[in-house]
């Protein structure tokens, strides 16, 4: 335990509610279980191993990454691993099948040109690797369309070893309506979920595994038939945006961003140090105007705008009047890139320093390859 | 010089044309010279002393800096330092004052309580700062308004050694219109100048320096009468924002994010792995829909939107069809956050890596104070 206290650290400062985030850990841990589905959470949200170890202690499957270095570094952690991102250039294939030999990779494609390219790549090296097909629920982001996906899974399986034909994986990102109303955006996965096993069953693919899953569609994830697995990332801190969309409480934010008013000199707000390089610029909602965090204690006061290291709070509609030198505590739009931009955190109980948390996953594998 | 090729490195990134970037240093440096002006660029668009030490190679007088990081690591390169930032809480204090003995540090601020914080602490320090009073332009951020600077001027003065009132400074970080367009925020913001003056000269307070100046504005720097020095940091690399608003030309763009095409599954666009995490979020202007970056060749073809890794690259109104595995370099509208989230560039000459720039001064001083 580091016995410093939070006062003495410099702000902004990302700080990491310990209770909260074990509380969201099992959270999501029982959910999964109760409806027997696998977990395996995308570490992009904390890029910590230590975070990562406590949500294997909790069941989970494996872990997901969508970076090289993400990979290379949760391999400490877990020997399954998925790589949810096109593999794609001779780096970041290198990168991945250098991995140790101990770790079982699984990464998700997308078309024929990519498992070409892997099965080339992972002959040379030696080294078996499980293919998830990647599949658009309608996000239209990358995925192949549900009626090529038995195409590309036959591609994988006649590519024979060293790939293994494991299953299918989409990502519902593009659900982000309210929890209560998801219904249908969800019915339409189902549907097209339902049309994409039957014809990998048509074909003799039925996927081993059909992974899943996203934060704020996360608790109705039980609704979707022949899910095996979920990929949630941002539930182990939970943001603005998660709480906005009812995915959790507010009180359920384990992050928040420790920020200092420097200035009161203009009227109607206070300034506060964390801007742009604290805070991420990530909107509540798309084409929403809703400002870039807001007060651990007080939601309805948010940060109105920014510059780099500069946050506007918007003092318009409250009485409350910070002074200069008064520490505030902001919860982010978006957990994962507050994470991003920094290389430590702190993990407190309460309002006492626990523990510093490196982001050990954190920026690339910038090694060129052999 | 390093003799890796580009291809060998994996993506996303940041990719800096020292060729372009010399050229800019170089321009600001004629245009500082040929009017007068002392140049102190911001050093947080690059973080690099490398890059710093060109700046004041070519003449600069000191360098600006925003984070005490920042300020600690440009000590290796320059004695005279702006701490462009107000110096509030004791742990940012304490970082200040415990810099190297030979460090000229100067402190812009804008209020009484931290004129009296800085006094008690640089006195228990031992040390002397001279400090700059900051005044609102028009920006609305920080900054006392022009018509309070005697006062605050004055309790500088008052307070003594070790401090000394060294002069003004202001940030028009609100002229965002086109170089052609910004004369009138410039006539206005000269007629503040012109009152601030003249109130300070009758307290006989006359100000040795008087510190304004951005990159979209840098180029009429010479019309405001009474500026003594600008502070642009952008400039270096440009970007972006920068093109687009007059302040550069495209072919001024010095940093680009090397990027590799990820996926074509999806009709009408191309999906590279620059998401948010390597291109920042920034809009090419308040309230404008006009994605995130574009790329370097044909600034027509730009990113629509974006994931944390995935960049989505709209092909609805061109005949380009780049394929899976293509590389592309990519324009981010505001080149210090793309900086900000990296912990090494690749400085190239045309085609080739030169040599890797780390950027030192990227993330926080997170020591705890003593």
């Amino acid at each position: 335990m580091d016995t410093r206290l939070l006062e003495e650290f410099e702000t902004p400062l990302p700080v990491i509610d310990l209770d909260r985030t074990q509380r969201n850990m099992d959270r999501m841990a029982d959910y999964t279980r109760a409806h027997g589905l696998a977990l395996r959470p995308h570490v992009k949200t904390h890029k910590s191993p230590l975070l990562a170890a406590e949500q294997v202690r909790r069941g989970a499957v494996g872990l997901t990454c969508a970076t090289t270095r993400e990979v290379q570094v949760m391999t400490e952690v877990a020997n399954d691993l998925l790589m949810m991102f096109p593999p794609i250039g001779s780096a970041r294939l290198q990168s991945l099948l250098a991995l140790p030999a101990e770790t079982r990779l699984m990464i998700a494609l997308d078309s024929v040109d990519s498992v070409d390219a892997l099965a080339r790549a992972a002959g040379e090296a030696g080294r078996s690797v499980r293919v998830l097909v990647e599949v658009d629920a309608g996000m239209k982001r990358v995925g192949v369309a549900p009626g090529d996906a038995a195409t590309l899974a036959r591609a994988v399986r006649d590519a024979g070893a060293p790939l293994e034909y494991t299953g299918i994986a989409f990502y519902p990102g593009h659900v982000r309506s309210h929890l209560r109303e998801q219904g249908d955006q969800l019915a339409t996965i189902d549907r097209l979920l339902d049309s994409t096993l039957a014809s990998l069953a048509r074909a003799g693919l039925d996927p081993p595994i059909v992974s899943g899953g996203s934060t704020p569609a996360a608790w109705r994830m039980h609704e979707l038939t022949g899910l095996t697995e979920v990929r949630p990332g941002t539930y182990i801190f939970n943001d603005r945006i998660t709480a906005e969309l009812g995915a959790c409480a507010w009180e359920d934010c384990a992050l928040t961003v420790l920020a200092t008013v420097i200035s009161t000199a203009v009227a109607g707000q206070a300034v506060v140090d964390a801007g742009t390089k604290a805070l991420g610029r990530e909107p509540l909602a798309a084409g929403v105007d809703g400002g870039y965090g807001a007060l651990l204690g007080d939601p309805s006061i948010m940060v109105r705008s920014m510059s780099e290291e500069h946050g506007i709070l918007d003092l318009r509609r409250t009485g409350w009047r910070p002074r200069v030198g008064d520490r505030v505590r902001l919860v982010p739009n978006h957990a994962c890139i507050v994470v991003h931009l920094n290389d430590t955190m702190a993990g407190v109980r309460g309002e006492k320093l626990d523990r510093l948390i490196p982001v050990v996953a954190r920026g690339r594998a910038l090694a060129a390859a052999p």
